[in-house]
């Protein structure tokens, strides 16, 4: 920024530039060229995430025009919580569009190829009913060019099936835990692994669960350290936040 | 009771007993006589658990006085939630009596030798925290004369600490799990063990614990079968539960 | 486990054995063959109860597949939650498959005829609205094995139709008691009987009811003792529970 | 009011009044003398009751300058929630006050003879730790000169003491019961008696009690007709709800 | 009581009754000829009030057998919560029933003419989307043959359109106030009115009323003193609450 | 008030009306014609602001017949929460009226053109989604005659948006903040504007939103000053109270 | 901001300006000198409010090190939520303080001569218990240089009282309703004014206020409108919000 | 494991171990010995992270003890919500201890250099309110051998201030936001940079925050993906996430 600023500066004082046509430049100065406003732009480079477009409460040709717009600008989009009749007109009109039909994900582009070092995202999932919301946490994974190990069906009820898995719970970099009813899994699987754990509460369980606040009580209660929590069923906020983790941004200097 | 009414009208009928008599010893009947009014009296004998006195909110004079009428009736005394301060002059006044700190009891008699062949309740507790709840549950099934095995600080974050005490949890005819943070204890023992597991949830934890509602919540929704729930803070209600299932009443028949 | 190893070992050390023989026979030590796995396998012997799937959130296909694994595993299977629809398949599908309406259970084998001895377990219903839960209890006990006794519409409101019963709640080895509304049965049948309660709030009421939270925190709060509560509207969990009480498994001893 | 009216207009057409007496005579005409306004004092005397002053979050001086325009105005009055200290100073300077420590009730005249035909409140409580609301509730109505008889301790879980008092139901005009922990008597109580049940939930009880939410929501989803409700602890406005029943005002005329 | 076994006592001392006639006649003694058993029946009688059925969660056809027992039994019979399709089929069935749409009441019988000198209950509604809850309480008292005055559209928020109505307020001898949204109104008529005030919070309104706690909150937390809260949408708890205050049941002598 | 009824009074004094004519003359004067009843006349004068009818719960039918009666009266009417069938019902019977399909709004007149001076409201919409709540607001204050700026699309989230906005924040009279996850919109509104601050919060949002419980509580925490919240959705509440600050009533005196 | 940099670009372009030398005269522009910086000294310099500290959670001592400085800076300073201890060590450290105890508010300066055309703020208690938050509101105001007129004492319970004060409410400029209870005051006080109502819910109140949910969800709900809330006691943040109001900040251009 | 098993063997085939000799060797095998257990060891390596013991609930002769085992074992400890007095006796028993009074917590040991390359940790405090909890987070941190970056005071409401940080925001690791009142900062950074944003709301502020609900609702909820939350006022468990990201711990084979 300040060096942008003494460039100009320097150009109208050798006359180069009129104060003028330096101005002009400037104008949008205040936000548009600001850094914090670059920073969008940073950051979808950085970290080869293209946008994403919340799908619930859009109509399905509203979601083709973002589609769209959001392909041509960088080749690739995600949709969530997609119906079967947006991801059909979206798959109409938008070649290499792919719709997942238990995630409600539609992905346009993404899934880069992971480098092999750069490790994986283990996904937990406590019962077959959780399984849409962690398969949101994995595609989008995915989608975003991160390694995924699936883990299905290691409830806490049932503790041997999750020390059977314990090796990929030390060789994770991160992992998310997705359950539902008490949510015990979250507070299990912290006291295994050395790595962050997002957990996910689900909205599935009997009538005290109270569509998910049960598990997210739960969770953010844990005794064991290392476990943070993101909103119910929000499969999706899991895989950014994990994406965080193990695809760090290159640090920004202020130029 | 048709047993008792015909022999009385044989009485009458006999002319052995005058119809006013006869009235004399029935006038009590509408509720004193009956069977469910006499309940009472056969459950204390057939449980050898003595009454108890819920001693919060209550005076210690009035405390002093309950408890020596209970003494006198059936020569011993249970009083929760009692302080120090009741406590002393409890004990000044009755022989006997004992106060256990920790979970607030006194006790007067009780401590029953256990039967060899009854087996036991183990009661475990998550936390350093949630043990004043945990005595307050096995101080009362050893005051009613059960059996206990003490499992404390095995909780669900050290998986190995609890593996290491299954052999605990196979052998006991009831387990009560008592506690705080996230309750997710619960869910693990109801997946290693085959008794009936009372759970009891504490008001230890954090801010979201809302004062016991998180680890209330998670075992009224453990994925587990085999686990029922008491109050937050209730060891005493689930000693007064396990004893039920391990010394259960002699059936009564309608006479 | 220990003499296991120790035969092993000395078969290693007679040469009848060679080490790579015995690693290939102790290779999934750590976990498939530790007690605590072998539980699993134990607990299905000792309690006659087949493993059972939750229906809800499944399809028909699915069911399907798992009931079929499940027979021919075991030779029975459960299924909860089970609409008319997934009924339907399942009983195309699966010989000796049965559908319960009203509980929306699906049963394949079990309902061994209760031994003699073994008592019985008293289901009880507040109102005509919770039958289908109490129904789910009371085939969920029968289809173990367990001899139960109904008695339908007896709410707290008309105390003399329960009074009715009392003989019923003295000879029972465990009640369980269902209602909705305000849920105060449990605590009137908490002060009739000696034996364990198992208390199930249901969603059924008017407005603040808020959908079960009423009669659970009623049976939560109950100034009687002898009650534990389960989730709402679940009478699966109030059979198994009540299960576990009148027909205890054998003790397991470490080997 | 229109009668006032006319008979006013009446005198100032004759001359008798002009018109700026008469409108000084009608000045407050807007509220003051509206029936609506009026109707403060009309209700005062049909009633016997005068006014009352809720004490908490006053200072004593406070209390003891109201209560002695109140005793100037009507001769009575009524402080509720008043402390200790507060008591003193109001005893100290206002002769005839009186102290009621457990319901921390201030009284200075009232509590007239109630006439022999006018029934009595019973009011009921649950259990000790019930008292002081009760007996707020109890002293309120004495205060205003109606009849009670007290019935302590029968809670739900001992049916048999409340069965005994059950000519006592049924003879009373209006119950008003008192309970914490679960308030199921509110329900048994219902179906026993055909009066009017004003019920009352108290604070009393472990923690799933949330300060009494839990006695709240089980008394307003009650399954038995004739009971409604008042607000957590308020023993005297249970007592002045079941005033208006016992002791109806004369109806007002328009005039 | 007493009395009747005085004289069947007699009548075996005197020979003219057998021991074993005398306990035929009594061997229902325990519960069914208690007063306590016999108070249903005397209810009944007493208070012209048939009995009544929640028709939600019922079949048609269960409603149908059981109108029909009732209006053998008692020549009367009240449905709440009925749905079109249930009248339909009560009314094809049972001569003599009547459907009230707006409430979802079928009735049969009743409705007897209210005696002139017995006064009437005023039902007030807030807004016209309160109406089927006001009805539900209306229809049900003129069911009973208690006289109603409906007053519709008095919200909090329109004050003179409430004052226009406070004679009706004055003269009746109690009052329901069913309002929805914030439910003011209860405060505002308990400042204007004598007599007791039932208040009906509904579920009617924005999203924070939270399905009606609001109204059911502002309702018992109410600053004037003579009201006292059903269940939410319970117009029907309300008129059975009023109906005892205005159609008081005669005393019961315990004879 | 009191003039008038001077005036009146004088007549009569001097014999140009009679005590009758008067009496007649001022027989409403309890309510209708006080001032308090004359305010709502003197309201729909002074604000331009016919009146409103909420559509929800109420017939198509009944919606015709009230709109026509207010548009015989005043000229104009809105109807809120309105569906389509609504909507055709009442543009089909009444000339004028038109259907706004996203706030689900039907108008009849209104819409002044608003006068330059007076400045204008503006309506931010954190998302997409909470365009139909916003929109509610907008044509709500467009159809009071007042000027709005809609703001779209810019929650918090994206601070360099609303920042690009800030003139705008900075000119307006008043601004409607309308955001449903978090709601944080409200707070960083609160600090960049100096004008009053309308928040609503909406009900979209995961599972933790609660329906709109989480922006609800946000923005009645908000840590900067300057802002009020209405209920959950209620842009329509939101505009009237805008309305309120930006086209203030003139000053009523009493007479 | 865009003459501002033009200004300098010509200094540079005449070279009587350095690049360098401009580039230290801009350097903070990034934040610092933009508009949304400079706004915090626009609007003190505007609105006549100097800044405020909250006093709670902080020391005595750091509560006079933050006023001093204020007062240095802008001559004048308020502290809310302050304590005697507080009070007295900022009393005796800065001259002209003023402690107000009620309120517990400090100010230094402030309370200009309100403008004789500005009108006024109405701030109305419903109860004696109130007036802490009330007196909040009403000094805050005051301090702002506000006119404010206090109503208290006039609960929706006592009508009268409240349309005796109604002229206040017709010449008001802004309202602000405090109440505790079930605070349907602003309800009724929302139906007589036409100007901005804001509303405070306080915590008092019986048990079920739940410390001022009741009245908060009161007010929410309101179905009257031109009333928006502020937090729970929030009496500070009301008059800030009223301030805005009634002292509406000149409209800043972008320069 | 495996490895372990067949070298064991190996030595028994080869006689050079007795079978008996390798089974003492292997007899804490099924838990003592697994990966599970050792688990604990090597993540104490690993890490650098000592135990830690939270110190609410114990008395300080406990944690005395505690402290003294840990730092024999590791050379370190931490205490948690540690109060004055515990600090004063742990500090006279444990050279080398310290007390961090606003966070409450005691360290002993720790505190390495943190390596040049290992980036920082960003902490927020929104308020000054929030320092408690924000110094517990740096100060763990800091324990536990990781950079900290304080920023404090950089509440949403002043955008300023927290744009003048960007720089920090870009450069961080991770970032820690600690917030109170609505909490809504958490959302503002998370728009603003790119790394894993650790949330922990604080109980801090007025009635309707209710003790932190409020801003954990606001940072579940928010817009913007990458943050996760923790429990309320948990700045503890914020560094022990924070912890795992940045120092993460090497991964462990299944050797």
């Amino acid at each position: 920024m300040l060096n942008r600023l003494h460039s100009i500066l320097t150009e109208v004082a050798a006359g180069r530039t009129t104060p003028e046509a330096a101005l002009a430049h400037l104008r949008d100065l205040p936000y548009e060229d600001l850094d914090f406003a670059r920073l969008d732009h940073h950051r979808a480079l950085r970290q080869g995430a293209p946008e994403v477009v919340f799908g619930q409460g859009k109509t399905p040709a509203q979601v083709v025009a973002i589609v769209q717009r959001m392909v041509a600008h960088s080749g690739s989009a995600l949709v969530t919580r997609a119906d079967a009749e947006m991801a059909a007109q979206v798959l109409a009109a938008q070649p290499g569009a792919a719709y997942h039909a238990a995630p409600r994900l539609i992905t346009v582009g993404g899934f880069a190829e992971p480098k092999a070092e750069a490790g994986f995202v283990a996904v937990l999932a406590a019962g077959t009913s959780d399984l849409p919301v962690a398969e949101e946490a994995a595609v989008t994974l995915e989608w975003l060019g991160v390694s995924v190990q699936r883990v299905w069906d290691v409830g806490a009820a049932g503790l041997h099936r999750l020390l059977d898995q314990r090796e990929v719970l030390w060789a994770a970099q991160a992992i998310i835990v997705v359950a539902g009813m008490e949510g015990a899994l979250a507070t299990v699987v912290g006291g295994l692994a050395a790595c962050p754990i997002v957990a996910v509460p689900t909205s599935v369980g009997y009538g005290a669960s109270f569509n998910g606040l049960a598990p997210l009580l739960t969770m953010l209660n844990t005794c064991t350290p290392g476990v943070a929590v993101v909103n119910i069923d929000n499969g999706f906020g899991a895989a950014m936040f994990a994406h965080r983790i193990v695809a760090p941004a290159p640090k920004l200097s202020a130029e």
